[in-house]
């Protein structure tokens, strides 16, 4: 019985994704989800990759939170001109994770004609976002190093279907024991084609191979293209 | 339909979670649901808490993860003589927090009789676990310091219902931008009865009073009884 439910709501959430996936297209737009446990740095990344690209690329964000309204409030702050629009997920009843009516119905709040680049800032939540398609491009999970370096084992699922991982906080390394070198290899093994980068948005540590990595997915210059 | 059918489960959960309560009371055990975001320090916490109580109190741990067995097998190590035994999640296709079946399904591989404190290590996930009584006495919730001091109002319903909060990794502070202050003063506004501890596993700042408070629960001697 749970299961056949569960296999409706995926099905239900998946044509949902595939509108979603369809009004993108349309519009020309690039989509990023992005993930982590909270407090991993996706606001702050967010606000810092806003700021810096969209100089260069039209960007808009949706943030999904529980049940707060100060994320998308934080990133127009730190970088004006930008749209970005929070969802409030407990006003779902499914408060853990982003899905596509969620996203379905908050891109109204956004002209999509404005922006090239769109990033979706799920909830804070290491499990629960891997099982559910948004109609997105890439998916990013950040995986900050006082987690620690165990993380890619521990929580499988949302790092195999990830096109980049970014290990942030770097700044910490020394103060904490994380092994990048095998935490790199874990996620390789699980997804040979991972992007792998080491960023601090505190002191601006490989922020710039991150930008590169996005444009290239942005104007399709990326080895392999699409 | 689907709020009807999380009302079967959750319904379903209480009615197990009463069942071990039932157990626990008989066997004079009190039982302690530890809850956090992925790396914020719960099996090194317990590691340490049951290596040093273990002498005064007996002591076993059932710990939750998605897909790995490793978390028990740390703490054995870390507490030789301490019974801790592992829950496979995704065995039972809810991988994102434990729920009342899964212990009692777990219960029966602990010798209950040797044990006066068991410890519960949830899934690490600051969103799911909250909602689903397991039978304990005392709910603790870890918030470490790189999560940084927004995840009170951001997660508010994990905390709502704990008993303790313990502000892990205080090592990290001068790195971190993390207002101690601010974070106690949320914690307490939405449970005035919160206590909250600052410590370190690694350098071993505030386990002293962890590891008091805990004493005074399992012998009752806590200020105003139960």
């Amino acid at each position: 019985m749970k299961i056949a439910v569960n296999r409706n709501l995926l099905s239900a959430n998946q044509e949902r994704a595939a509108g979603n996936r369809r009004l993108f297209l349309r519009h020309g737009l690039r989509v990023v989800n992005v993930m982590s446990s909270p407090g991993a740095g996706k606001t702050t990344l967010l606000s810092k990759t806003a700021a810096y690209i969209a100089g260069r690329v039209p960007v808009a964000v949706l943030v999904g939170d529980i049940s707060t309204e100060t994320d998308a409030e934080k990133i127009r702050n730190a970088a004006p001109g930008v749209q970005a629009e929070q969802i409030v997920t407990e006003k779902y009843g499914s408060a853990c994770r982003l899905d596509a009516r969620m996203i379905s119905e908050a891109l109204p709040r956004l002209d999509l004609a404005r922006a090239r680049l769109l990033f979706i800032e799920n909830v804070g939540n290491l499990v629960c976002p891997a099982g559910l398609y948004l109609g997105e491009d890439r998916r990013v999970v950040l995986l900050s190093v006082p987690e620690g370096d165990d993380k890619v084992i521990k929580y499988p699922v949302i790092f195999r279907d990830a096109d980049c991982l970014l290990i942030t906080k770097v700044d910490l390394a020394p103060a904490c024991d994380f092994d990048a070198a095998k935490v790199r290899k874990e996620a390789r093994a699980i997804k040979p084609s991972m992007e792998v980068l080491s960023i601090s948005a505190r002191t601006g540590e490989g922020l710039e191979r991150w930008f590169h990595w996005l444009e290239e997915r942005v104007t399709g210059t990326e080895k392999g293209g699409e």
